[in-house]
């Protein structure tokens, strides 16, 4: 999820994989992409994914319930598998209690994660429960499995692809706002709140792009793809180029947005844990893919921008011109094109 | 690691796993043995444990430095790989680190998990790091293999069963208390803290044992032989005998509880953290089966009980008389055998 504070997350994994870099077996893909890839059987690898998530950091218990929060914790986990094509299997929790946590609060995270767990088929097999001094915690460790020739890694991406999501962009940062500012729960503030609370992982989307050649990078969308798109920019040694015009984004922010004065491409571009997934693709192949993809899910896979040499570094661009963002969000920005998603 | 408070883990536990029973997939060992075990390839099993250790419940900053805890971190879960029979093969760790931890602190973490990463040969292969407004916290996740035949659960202990240890008990909490009681660091007292702060997790033993046959359930001494061999005559439904006065304990730990008055047979018996292994074999084929140990390991496979019919409970003998835990230790505990170990 996303972090409310940071102390430097990203450069103390670098640290940490530095230590570790001569450590790793062959055949192994460590530290810095969604999961780790393992040898597995044959005709198969192994993902791993593990999440911490603090309470007063990750989550605020007075704004998610406890069900919403045992859904989420593994949701998120599973985003990670879905990003690397993969199928998960297998989950492991660890949870740190404080003294004070009710019995109902526990009873209900489990309803929560056991819904997820059982709809996406990814059972529960062990884990560690604990008492704290200090805030909740959850840990998420998740397995999955993906062919050897369907992972997608943060790294494949080349200049000239197509940049594309699979759904909208920004509902679930709008959730957090009306949350934030404790805006009066209409129909519209409830439907962000619960894209904010209970995300879908795009697990069917993560597989069905993992089979198709022709997508050369993936990650899933955490952070915002202003981030996330850096991210595969870093791995993939190469720049982009956005269109803050195309970016999709639901009917209900939109709506929201301008009932409250806020700026929308900010969170179209920025605001994060949305858990689609954002994929790059090669251009020639893009449109016979794109068609695909609408039979199969009846939603788009939206195209927003392209991949560049790395000199380019990331550029937004609004009607085809240079756009940036100023301390109130993008500059010049006139509206975004609506997606529907489910 | 041993709880310093506890808010019914076990409890919570047992209701989860009820709560998950039937999302089980078939082959899956589920909660309630070291590690969960998974199908794999034909001819091997996963296995995936996971431990939450948190500051002030688990360890005290003020008492452990961060390389210490790095390398615990890591031993705790190695030592449930060992005690399947099984061969770990790589970790993740997630790790919660208040805001005011410095970068000092954390290299030194990484410099004993390393330690221990590069000896066992298990490399740290993923993880989360994120800031938290609590107690530090730390998760580590291991992956293990097992030959199918060679997976020793908690559920296979039968009545006759000879109940052995593989290296000397009580030192790491004999430690714990030098820390607690604030003892002067003599040679004694440092060895015992040593013991406490790095714990060798009994790899190989458990993989020999785990090729023998003749071992019918394994567990390793985490909390005390008296819980730990408790939970194997739950998973077994059985009962059992222990001689106190068969215990093995090292010279230092005698010598430092004679120092002290600290009343020996308590830390052997109930003294946690050991991180050696709790076996029970045949009964006709102990004597071989120790003997090759020794010859293995140049150290004895030391018999301390017998397993009874489930009606039996937990009896503890001295002197082939009935014995029972006072207030203030066992009632009438005259010596224990001394046992060399690494």
């Amino acid at each position: 999820m996303r972090k409310l504070s940071d102390i430097g997350e990203f450069g103390l994994i670098r640290r940490v994989a530095a230590a570790f870099a001569g450590a790793r077996p062959a055949g192994v893909v460590g530290i810095g992409d969604d999961c780790a890839v393992l040898p597995w059987r044959k005709d198969s690898r192994l993902l791993v994914t593990t999440d911490l998530l603090v309470e007063d950091i990750h989550f605020l218990r007075s704004r998610i319930t406890a069900r919403d929060l045992g859904y989420k914790s593994l949701a998120v986990n599973l985003s990670d598998i879905a990003a690397m094509g993969g199928r998960p299997f297998a989950a492991f929790l660890s949870l740190g209690l404080p003294a004070g946590t009710g019995i109902g609060w526990i009873e209900a995270f489990f309803v929560g994660l056991r819904a997820l767990s059982r709809s996406a088929n990814v059972p529960l097999l062990g884990g560690d429960t604990t008492g704290t001094p200090g805030p909740l915690v959850v840990n998420l460790a998740v397995l999955g499995r993906v062919h050897p020739s369907r992972i997608k890694l943060r790294s494949g991406a080349r200049p000239g692809d197509v940049v594309c999501v699979t759904g909208t962009l920004g509902d679930s940062g709008g959730g957090l706002r009306v949350l934030l500012e404790e805006r009066p729960l209409g129909r519209d503030e409830s439907a962000l709140v619960r894209k904010h609370h209970r995300p879908r992982p795009h697990l069917a989307e993560g597989e069905w792009l993992g089979r198709r050649a022709a997508v050369t990078a993936m990650i899933d969308v955490s952070d915002g793809i202003a981030s996330d798109l850096r991210r595969i920019m870093e791995q993939s040694g190469c720049g982009a180029e956005a269109d803050l015009d195309r970016l999709p984004v639901s009917p209900v922010l939109r709506r929201t947005a301008v009932r409250y004065g806020w700026n929308l491409a900010e969170f179209a571009a920025a605001g994060g844990e949305d858990y689609c997934l954002l994929a790059t693709i090669r251009k020639r192949d893009f449109v016979r893919v794109a068609a695909a993809f609408r039979r199969a899910f009846r939603r788009p896979l939206v195209p927003i921008g392209r991949i560049t040499p790395a000199s380019g570094g990331l550029s937004w661009l609004m009607e085809g011109r240079p756009a940036r963002l100023g301390s109130r969000g993008f500059d010049h920005f006139a509206g975004v094109s609506a997606s529907p998603e489910d």
